[in-house]
């Protein structure tokens, strides 16, 4: 993992041990005085049998160690068998890290590991994806596949930082809710006790609400999506970064906290995830003072789409984040003012032009990344606006009563934490970059 | 809010005005020189009128804050009514803080605000629990209602800030599971694109593939379980904090990790929610050294109860939690060696005795709050225990293949966020710590 990584000597790992010798991380090794006695455990990454001697590699949570083992009498377990090795530690500029273990004593942890499904031991995981996908478990264990999640995982404790620091309070919504209206096409019904209840698409009507509470507010979690189409970046459940905040001029107060929360998920991955970039290569972007905005007629005409086009395609936003980079040097763009007819009814209109919307989304590296924008915080604009749709409000009493009783003008917007990293890592399916991904076909492993 | 708030100069707090003058939070004014005009936005708290002049209490995230309105051409909005109000700071000592704004400007954010279903001034809560949850949006603005919440928002900081420094790895994983079976009893059936599929009751069996991989992780996530009864302590869905981890000796190295997060959640509450505690009155726990553990053959002595018992009722904790709080003088006791057959099939036993397992719960103040315990990691022993409880294997093969494929001893615990709330605050019902308890007969709002 990370060379950096705070738990190198830690609790658990101080007593792992029958003999008294506490664990050494293989990340510490190389700081660690030659000649000692030294006692490491974790997988067998490598095993390498040479005529004279065998060469065995170790895996832990913090990197890998080499083990020489010379004695033919010492067995050496299976590759993936997880083992307890005491050795002496000792200085071999040949060796990665400029030391290895020799003379060891080497325990199986379990019985022999049956060989993995993928290679785990080549630096590059070539396998395709279903092979990938199916065997999840033992594939995220390969370190370029394990490094995508650091990215991931480096992100949240950015995301989070950079909103405790602005006054935000973290929040947990419930993911049952009472109707689909609540949460939009394309929602998963639930057996609840005999009735019907859907999985919520967001929490986009929590966060409003809990606006009216704590001013500002931020939630990570899991929102689901009976997407009927099987694509490479969409699927049925996937991690929700939602932020909204109250006391707002407009939407672009919206963006200013947008623009300070993706850089400190950038933050956080060079913080926390340094090694994993280095890793994979990554290209990690920089996030200028200000990310460029360009309205939603300004990029029509930039692409040479037709004026009256509701929305932009693929094609549209790819050539939008090539426009951004050349004109401005930037990996984001931000398109405001999105027609009103595109966007949910909570959206706020454009003041003076009501064909297009307070909203945006943001563009990274011309992949749509974010949405968000303002909402509406009357109540009477709230009920026009479901009349407009022609439903009832009555439908929606518990949303609105946080209207009923006085919001501030406020906004918000929500990052899909795997096209994040997806975009990141130039992943070609968002499933790469999934832990464990559900979608159309797929509820395994 | 907190009076530590770190956002109290923040981004669009600088910009919201369109006079230029920034907004002050509430909070800050006492620090803010007297004579100085001021912009604050909040809600109308309270709205006292006397003959000549009329009280105005504004609440924002960070607190109150009194305005006075001696000029009776000066509107003064119902109560919640968001507000943008612009005045001159005036010392005065029977002000709360010492400060108050007089002569405002009052710019109503919206038209009037309906009264509040609760009386949201007054500085007690008395309403009942039905009422309480009805209007949950609104209720939760009450300063006391709100600081339960606090509580819980600085538990996750302190809960993760924990497990960063020991090394842990963040992960999210998917809520949807193939089968009822991977989730246990009282599961939540969805239609999942027309085939059934379940709602995770827990991410144990993820978070243990995932010790494969990173040693060491911990999720903060809901977790879905269909409880058919009605009971002061039980939710449809909760926030649990899930933790695991890799090359432990037994449960107790799990416990010793158990230790450190609880004093860290504790220690989160100090740093970040101390005026939430004041105001609540809470006695927030210390967190001794070492959490005495007792066994659970000598729990069922101490409390008279018969040794053939197989679990522990609600008096029995309450009669240990009061022992340990004469003898140990902890508000905390752990109990391990709980029986095997009350356990799941992936407990690893106790070795020497195998009636009793390597198991614990953590009991808080007389209430079971934690779950934990070492797991089984050998392949064979899996299919062993899957193949007793009269099952096949294969139906549990995604989740096997870890094991096949090489697992560390591990272990790990859940920790359920709304009953350690409910506990530190004495609340009778763990809903009244829930944003939106979902719940038999609850899904709204």
């Amino acid at each position: 993992m990370t060379s950096n990584d705070p738990g190198l000597e830690t609790l658990a790992d101080a007593r792992s041990s029958t003999t008294g010798l506490p664990r050494t991380l293989c990340a510490a090794l190389p700081e660690t005085p030659p000649g000692r006695q030294v006692r490491i455990q974790g997988w067998v990454h490598r095993r390498r049998e040479l005529a004279a001697l065998t060469f065995l590699v170790v895996r832990d949570r913090s990197g890998l160690a080499q083990v020489v083992v010379k004695d033919p009498a010492v067995q050496v377990p299976s590759e993936e068998t997880t083992v307890d090795v005491v050795g002496t530690l000792t200085a071999d500029p040949s060796a990665p890290g400029g030391v290895e273990v020799t003379a060891p004593t080497i325990r199986s942890l379990t019985e022999p590991a049956a060989t993995p499904p993928v290679e785990l031991w080549r630096p590059a995981l070539n396998t395709s994806l279903p092979t990938l996908l199916d065997h999840a478990p033992v594939a995220w264990r390969h370190p370029a596949q394990r490094a995508r999640w650091e990215l991931a995982a480096a992100t949240l404790r950015g995301f989070r930082a950079t909103l405790d620091g602005l006054g935000f309070t973290e929040v947990q919504t419930p993911k049952f809710v009472a109707s689909a209206t609540e949460s939009g096409a394309n929602v998963f019904e639930v057996d609840y006790f005999g009735r019907p209840a859907y999985l919520a698409q967001s929490p986009q009507f929590y966060k409003q609400q809990l606006v009216g509470v704590f001013e500002r507010v931020y939630e990570v979690g899991p929102v689901f999506r009976a997407e009927p189409h099987d694509t490479v970046r969409h699927l049925a459940e996937y991690v929700s970064l939602d932020v909204e905040l109250g006391f707002v001029e407009d939407h672009r107060d919206v963006l200013a906290v947008l623009r300070e929360v993706v850089a400190g998920m950038v933050a956080g991955i060079h913080t926390y995830a340094g090694p994993a970039v280095e890793r994979l290569g990554a290209t990690v972007p920089e996030v200028s003072e200000e990310i460029p905005v360009l309205h939603f007629s300004e990029a029509l005409r930039l692409v040479g789409a037709p004026e009256d086009e509701p929305d932009l395609a693929p094609e549209h936003e790819r050539a939008l984040g090539a426009w951004a980079r050349e004109e401005h040097g930037s990996d984001f763009l931000a398109v405001e003012g999105y027609p009103m007819r595109k966007r949910p009814f909570y959206t706020h209109p454009e003041p003076g032009d009501e064909r297009w919307s307070n909203s945006f989304d943001l563009l990274f590296r011309g992949l749509e990344l974010v949405t968000g924008g303002q909402r509406l915080h009357r109540i009477s604009d709230y009920e026009a606006a479901i009349r407009a749709r022609g439903e009832d409000p009555a439908a929606y009493a518990a949303y609105l009563q946080s209207f009923r009783h006085g919001m501030p003008p406020h906004g918000g917007f929500a990052i899909g934490l795997e096209r994040w990293v997806a975009r990141l890592v130039e992943a070609a399916n968002i499933r790469e970059v999934t832990l464990f991904p559900r979608d159309l076909n797929r509820l395994t492993p």
